[in-house]
């Protein structure tokens, strides 16, 4: 018999057989290389149970194996208990990827299947064998699989005209001497269009193409046919504007009838696309994605607007928290997860989280990507460290924020870490730094505190971040990785050290900061960053001897900061408690 | 008539014209593209008069132009003044290499000459144009050229025989595929074969090359008849371990002749010998790079030998130094070099400089790169700070140190300057790191402490540095590139911070770290530095409040440690007087 996912394994392998394929791949990604896909595409997830965000299949006759990193290798391993498939670990010294795995078992004459659409066209070059592409691979197999959703379209207003985005386009196409250009990424679709959609969770984006050409703009958007008053009023302004509709299907009919040269973003252009496409065709990074990550005024406006409320809501929050758990009310990690979406949920402007809060007490937190269960979440005890990491999208802006907070004594340990993890937030926070610099070269001077000490945290320190878009966007990090993107002003980044200790507790302590000039001299021009999150640091857990005298100024200049801004909107106990919170050390 | 390098151009000019070639490229280097080359290959300095350690001419028929760094305009522009040659400033963000400013203004059909010996293989495949290799191309121009030079060669006692050495080699070319490989960077060859001479000032090394096969070992080094005995027994025993010693010329005939698969160093085989070497080529990075940067346990033991001594000699000329001058003697900073170079001398197992001494008063400190003048060299005030970089030669090391001291009352720029830069200084020392971290993760720990105060410095904090080899070697560094190398255990850097203010001062505190093991946990492994160097640090220009408790931790331990190690060796009033210098602040 065996379990479900045993039987759909066989079920492929079957379908293997039968075209005499060797080797087939399952990616965990959509036709667009979205981070987080769509139902439809959850491919990996319903072939084997794995839910990380982060994962690919291979499938040969004799074996299944899922290549994931490190935050999903307990996960993993738990879900893939009894599936026969087994764990290939990524992101470590050891990694042997799919690419060089399947290069040491077949040869030139092996066949290797992909779903064409849900392959980047980078990634076939890299793999041995014959390539067969076959869109939508899993759809004879797959009973009542989801289709392409569709979902109300509105327009957004970030300040600046989609004649404008569209202008600047062309202009940069002219410069690459390209006819056309497919924006194939949907947050540079969303980003060049103003529009906003929920097609896939969290992200408020409309799974499309956009083909852009000196002459023409076409958006392959439609699907089924359009029936709410929204999408109506939205497409008719782009129609108004000159913008053709057409079918989402169609992309391929179009890119199969170009003639002249056709630029395709490098990033997100899915092989089957790449590989049909006509005429001349040029692979290169979209400008899109660096354009967009440096925000304009009326963002950089909205995304204080939105800290502000956001702020405002995590306050009520942690003060609804502290007060309940220490009544010896039974508060579950979901629990509180629910009721800070509802203090969001008030606010002007909310169109949803920007991702699946993180609520974890105590040893789930030791995971940094811990998902908490709907059901038997564990309790929130009056003591040690309740993690919540959590964010939403407004109209004006999108927020991601992490506060770890003690819920009644604490250990030593947990203290220390509490502080180092501290330490190297504020380092990054007051960090001054010469124009031109990636981030990169910054991300030691938040992990140097845990470093002396023999700590360390297996994530990033700082993502990049949308307006109204994507709660990760590159092009810009601060992590280990030698990314050479020099971090730009009106750039937004996360900064977001921690600490995890299997089976204890985690640490992360997040505010978003906003990349600013801060001058030029004989020197050169200097850049900081100013931070946007207001949301106390709790300051119970700090064991004070630890921090520098600059580092206790930051710490209390930005506490007295949140209080003097958010306490005007706050009910009068809860801007009372916000007052002790932030006495200064 | 002109000045003698306008003489020089026009005589070039006359010869392209005569070949109808369009341009000529003239480079800095030597056909081992050694950083450092020796007189007969200063083709830059005879052509236009430039004596910078970096610089490339090109000459058109209406241009002639030096490319070279920031760490070199001031000079360039002095130097060049009435020759007619234009600077080209390079590591600028507006620059524009020489490739691209030759595709500016010269198509395909254009004859572009270059000294074939002189150039790297890689480097004319970025030309445009017709490439004419033209080996020694300046020979019919340069009266009195000099000849290959050829000084005495002597083994070294790294404690690891040629045999082992010649061994590595082996295996890692049976990995490559390849039946031989060449040896062609001087620094490579010298480690190799544990041999030394003088052939390029401050860098023992041998002009030669060196071809190894799974059969034989063959050393391209005989020029003129050898007559000294020196050499005649080094040579004996190569001999008789099976080494054949051949014309250094007879490398040409070697690689032209060759029918297998022949691996090529890709940093330093130049275009002349890949463009005739037959059989199969490869290009790789020589592995002896990486390998001779991990020290052995005899190379760390002598390295820290040659520090004890080289911070004896250090103390006493410190010492000599601040008693001269306060006496009210005139003392240059000339005078100054040679009284230290004195003390080095009588070291045992000296064997000259690692490069020239950098002894600079006030302002002349402000160039990262000064010159001390032989002749009305400024003197040393007693006031201010005064500068000194310099290093030793010894059998059982290279020793590279810079101290900037106050020789009287410091201005209150000069004393912040100094406390920030030695904040930068100690920021790397006291680094830990996970096990895999490149340098340039860290260098902006070296930096932060200035960057937040808005000072910077032009070059890289950190340099790697042979033993008894190069004072400068790769492949690791500390520095602003993105360069991926991790640091490993065993690996020697230097630690050099910096500020230079133009017209008034310069500081840079330089001490060599070794990297060393720091533990293992759940983290991962840890690596750190130790600090080799000997050498008080002077405390009277520092501000302490605006070091943190861990750093002056550090320096007092430091100093005293210095001192400890030190006293036992110095002359009585010599040990009472560092007794003072290291008092803890």
């Amino acid at each position: 018999m065996g379990t479900i996912y045993q039987q759909r394994i066989a079920a492929l392998r079957e379908l293997m057989l039968s075209k005499s394929w060797d080797a087939v791949i399952i990616t965990g990604s959509d036709p667009h290389c979205s981070e987080f896909p769509a139902e439809r595409w959850k491919q990996v997830q319903w072939l084997t149970g794995f839910t990380g965000e982060a994962g690919d299949v291979v499938v040969t006759a004799d074996h299944a194996g899922l290549w994931t990193d490190s935050r999903y290798f307990i996960q993993a391993l738990t879900q893939l208990a009894g599936t026969g498939v087994e764990l290939h670990k990524t992101r470590v010294p050891e990694q042997v990827l799919i690419p060089e795995w399947l290069a040491e078992r077949f040869d030139d004459d092996s066949i290797i299947a992909v779903d064409g659409l849900c392959v980047s066209a980078e990634y076939t070059s890299s793999l041995p064998g014959s390539i067969v592409s076959v869109p939508n691979l899993l759809d004879s197999l797959w009973d009542g699989r989801p289709g392409i959703p569709q979902t109300p379209v509105f327009t957004a207003d970030p300040g600046e005209s989609r004649s404008d985005k569209i202008g600047f386009l062309r202009s940069w196409l002219n410069g690459q001497g390209g006819d056309s250009i497919l924006l194939s990424s949907l947050d540079d679709i969303a980003w060049t269009l103003n529009v906003r959609a929920s097609d896939i969770e969290y992200n408020p984006l409309v799974i499309s193409y956009l083909l852009i050409s000196e002459g023409s703009v076409e958006w392959f958007v439609l699907k089924d046919p359009v029936e709410d008053p929204e999408t109506e009023q939205t497409f008719a302004a782009l129609r108004e504007e000159g913008i053709l509709l057409r079918q989402y299907a169609d992309v391929e009919l179009a890119l199969s009838q170009n003639e002249g040269t056709m630029v395709l973003d490098s990033n997100s252009i899915n092989h089957h696309l790449w590989n049909i496409c006509g005429g001349d065709v040029k692979l290169v990074p979209s400008p899109v994605q660096l354009r967009k990550s440096i925000k304009n005024r009326t963002e950089i406006d909205g995304m204080r607007e939105a800290h502000l409320q956001d702020g405002l809501a995590m306050e009520k929050f942690l003060y609804w928290l502290e007060n309940t758990v220490s009544d010896g009310v039974e508060i579950s990690e979901w629990d509180a997860a629910v009721k800070l979406g509802q203090f969001r949920a008030a606010i002007p402007g909310y169109r949803g989280d920007s991702f699946e809060t993180i609520s974890a007490y105590g040893p789930g937190a030791a995971l940094p990507h811990y998902i908490t269960p709907r059901e038997n979440a564990p309790v929130i005890e009056p003591h040690g460290l309740y993690l919540c990491d959590s964010g939403g999208q407004y109209d004006y802006g999108t927020t991601d924020i992490t506060r770890t907070v003690p819920m009644g004594e604490c250990t030593g340990l947990e203290k220390e870490d509490y502080t180092l993890v501290l330490k190297g937030h504020i380092a990054l926070a007051m960090a001054v730094f010469p124009a031109g610099t990636p981030g990169c070269r910054l991300d030691a001077l938040a992990r140097e505190p845990l470093w002396r000490a023999h700590r360390n945290f297996g994530h990033g320190t700082g993502h990049g971040i949308g307006w109204f878009l994507g709660v990760h966007e590159g092009p810009q990090d601060i992590r280990q990785n030698l990314n050479p993107t020099p971090l730009v002003p009106g750039m937004i980044t996360s900064d977001e050290p921690g600490i995890y200790r299997e089976g204890l507790f985690g640490i992360r302590h997040e505010n978003l900061v906003l990349c600013t000039e801060d001058g030029s001299d004989e020197f050169g021009r200097w850049l900081k960053f100013e931070t946007l999150t207001l949301c106390h640091f709790d300051t119970s857990a700090i064991i004070p001897e630890l921090l520098t005298a600059e580092e206790i100024e930051w710490l209390n200049a930005y506490n007295e900061r949140v209080y003097k801004t958010l306490s005007p909107y706050l009910p009068e106990e809860i801007s009372f408690w916000l007052r002790s919170k932030t006495e200064a050390i």
